[in-house]
């Protein structure tokens, strides 16, 4: 069964919040372009779109059937185009491309681990591939439906995992079912006190198995940690057998497995179970912008912020590009631009580099934090803007993916991506990889959003006007510019989108020969036949 | 070329360092066992033992020579009694034994990554099983110089790798050559104002490699983090390649190798390099003892104090055995005694758990959390004792494992094991294990050391009258009963000491079938003939 809100396969979250495009984006992006948008264009209908027949074998079909039930089963049109694509620039160009979609053959939906491990034998025995499949949010190709040489394949859905299987309070450990989504989790751990702190921008659609297998971070990792930190046991489901690694604080027995799950993305197995810290729910939330001279002296002002203890939950900290737009994207130009210049000119500062900070936790210790790191920020020429600001970042904090959706349909490329490094590194990676992208679109802004002692990561934006003749082949060209430019220049292909059919040649170079092999080792014991994901990862 | 110092091959440390048995130590004992200790037996000297005849054959000798050079090959006697064993009990018996010794057929000490790489190759060529050597502390024998199959074994020294090979001060990353050892570690990041915080019992001899290897966890772990979460970047030579690890704060890029290379105990490589997280020297170092009402309420109250985020940097919670025997130790019986139980029924106690805090870091931020955390303790029925007995702990907290040797010449067994749990299952493993030792051994003791948001190690010592007829076999017989124990109630099977020899039986239970496959595999993948380490972890 599905769950009660699948995302539309067209693109972002479900048509009734998708709202609308605004005119202040519209006529900044025409001004930029120099040019007008193009008139907009209706993402397809389902009827509209082109599907081979599902090459499921009849008698696969009955096992499977006979396995989890025939009403977790599906074949038809719906449910295999809605798992036929993850969100990212290329699965929605391919969802507009009068092209034939490749789909999964058909979806099925196991009620439990014990279902898993059956399906996952049935799919041995027929020679099926099987991608696992949470939130259908990878940006990445995370969950394309590749066969890898075998004649059909299967998404296996995992919404039915949704339990909050244990919550050992006194331990702060919360165990969940893979398949719960982030608001469904998070409204299980508040009614009893508590959060994960878990919250990416996928967040509304993304589960927990997806975020463990992806090596999430979450727009709140700075406070809450990564979910790779917060693993503390899980339970993966391969071919070959099951990893069920008990939840434990910390051991010294040998290479830790929890680490074969954390980025395991599917190739591995399917996590069915991670159990996670978990803390307080915040006594107190509060959000709050201020303006730094430039990027150069924010990212050092929260350098020594993190060095010292002082970061807030949520810090995110936008270059002079990033700013200009999300000002002008907030209306926050002509008139009202030009009191936000004359409020900061009257306190010696000019439009810069827009800071977020979010504080969560008790009131008492927040405002201690909050009082040296506004003094460190202060120092280092902040000038506050307010919580206003600060609030309306977080109530648009999931919102960017519709507006992507928005610009597709007015002729408007719009793509992510992101790296990290260490502080040292911070400023020549973040040149590296701007002016990378700056060949290939008139607006590229970037945002650091994570806070490590020995580093940060970076999250850029680029825009530019859709080559109509070929949008995939201008996608491609401006990724594998800043793709190289990463490596040169000493980032991680990725931070937290994770590697995918995306980033596949770049784990070389991040890992090295040795270690691509390393793992491909440790894929050929847990799924000998190659069923899992496959061309993902690895 | 050997280090400076190198550890005598009958016990810990070196001969001038060792101190004398006190009498303190005696009369507790011969108290506790209702009778007196037997009489000293002085340890081996060199010339008594019995070694066989270097094995290594006279083209390999040639090779390595040529390869390293003819000073840093060495076969005499006196490099190979040293490399024969590690620390553990067992090794200090097989020492005492009269039996001829196993011992590595050579010694090699390479100077750098390079000559690493190229003495695997002609070990991998001339079938020569290779033993990782950093500071010989192992004590689960993970450094006894087994063949797995070969003619002959060397063990690899790394002393002569021990540079600071990078300290990026604005990313507080330190790279360390992996032969490093604690003190001049320290004293090389000290003389710029840094510590790496990680202070094992064994700090005076064990090496950075070593630390890595096993995954040590550090007196300091609680403060400062354990050695695998702060490990960042790593180098690892195999004979299939090396892993190659860059310095990254953080990434989504798969499953993370720093974590294959962390606890790989030397099967599947030699660590060459490794960048840790470092922190400023700390402005105060402050250690104060107190006194709980009893283990549980100390544990309860840790648990309290991690989880507000207000631990010290040290914590270490002795139970009331080990209260009792650590203040008999120390002197504090008979007079001494009496004046203590006066003191603390005075304030409304009685001798129960000793709790060692040692607050390090900046003055004022250790004064605001320390004040918090003895409000929380003294809730908690905690008794202050001052400073002095702080810093008497401080002082003696490396030198626990001479009077290890002290007692063994004197008939007794001293041995020490540990573990970690939840803390919901701390109390349940506690009695477990302490009850299965309770048959072996007329005195068993515990503490905590490490505290997790969630959960805590414990480590608990034995001791016993020697079985004179057969001491290995008495000692098998209380390992197994509380390994079993460890496993039986939900523990991780050494939250620091590793794996060796002596937990390989249990790491299925720790990993399950799977796990300890796809480790294998990983093992295949890097180290195709099985050269590295043979019979240690996996």
């Amino acid at each position: 069964m599905a769950p009660s809100t699948e995302m539309r396969f067209s693109g972002w979250g479900v048509e009734a919040d998708a709202g609308e495009l605004s005119g202040h984006v519209i006529s900044w992006l025409e001004q930029r372009f120099g040019a007008p948008l193009a008139a907009r264009v209706a993402p397809p209908e389902l009827d509209d779109l082109r599907l081979s027949a599902s090459q499921l074998s009849k008698r696969a079909t009955a096992k499977l059937s006979a396995c989890v039930g025939a009403a977790n089963l599906r074949t038809d049109r719906g449910a295999r185009l809605i798992h036929a694509a993850g969100k990212g620039y290329p699965d929605l160009l391919a969802v507009r491309s009068g092209k034939r979609l490749p789909a999964p053959d058909a979806v099925v939906y196991p009620a439990d681990e014990s279902d898993v491990r059956a399906v996952l034998k049935i799919c041995g025995g027929q020679g099926i591939a099987v991608v696992p499949f949470g939130g259908g949010t990878s940006v990445v190709g995370g969950v394309a439906p590749l066969r890898g040489g075998f004649d059909s394949v299967i998404a296996l859905d995992l919404c039915r995992l949704r339990k909050l299987i244990d919550l050992d309070q006194s331990s702060r450990i919360g165990t969940f079912g893979a398949g719960l989504r982030g608001p469904e989790l998070e409204h299980l751990l508040r009614a009893r006190g508590y959060t994960l702190g878990h919250f990416p921008q996928s967040f509304e659609y993304s589960t927990v198995g997806g975020w463990v297998a992806t090596r999430s971070a979450g727009q709140a990792s700075t406070g809450y940690g990564r979910i790779d930190e917060k693993l503390v046991g899980a339970r993966l489901s391969s071919p070959a057998g099951e990893l069920k690694l008990a939840a434990r604080p910390a051991s010294a027995a040998g290479p830790d497995l929890r680490a074969l799950v954390a980025g395991s993305e599917g190739a591995l197995g399917v996590i069915t179970e991670a159990s996670l810290e978990i803390s307080p729910a915040p006594e107190v939330t509060r959000y709050e912008a201020l303006m730094m001279p430039s990027f150069e002296a924010a990212a050092e002002a929260l350098r020594t912020l993190e060095q010292q203890g002082l970061s807030p939950e949520v810090t995110r900290a936008s270059d002079e590009h990033e700013t200009e737009i999300g000002l002008a994207f907030a209306g926050v130009d002509g008139v009202k631009g030009k009191l936000l210049n004359g409020y900061l000119r009257g306190r010696g500062g000019a439009p810069g580099a827009l800071l977020i900070l979010g504080w969560e936790g008790a009131s008492g210790s927040i405002d201690q934090r909050r009082r040296a790191a506004l003094s460190v920020l202060k120092d280092a020429g902040a000038i506050g803007l307010g919580a206003g600001a600060g609030r309306a970042w977080a109530k648009s904090r999931f919102s960017t993916p519709y507006l992507r959706d928005h610009l597709l349909e007015r002729g408007v490329m719009v793509e992510t991506l992101e790296t990290s490094t260490s502080w040292s590194n911070l400023t020549r990676l973040y040149r590296g990889v701007g002016d990378a992208l700056a060949a290939h679109a008139p607006f590229v802004g970037c945002h650091i959003s994570h806070l490590y002692l020995t580093g940060a990561s970076l999250y850029f934006t680029f825009i530019a006007p859709q080559d109509r003749a070929d949008p995939l082949a201008q996608w491609k060209a401006a990724k594998r510019s800043a793709c190289d430019a990463i490596i040169a220049h000493g980032g991680t292909i990725t931070h937290h989108h994770a590697i995918g059919v995306d980033h596949r040649r770049y784990l070389k170079a991040e890992d090295g020969a040795a270690g691509v092999d390393a793992l491909r080792a440790v894929k050929a014991s847990l799924d000998p036949r190659g069923l899992m994901n496959p061309g993902k990862l690895l």
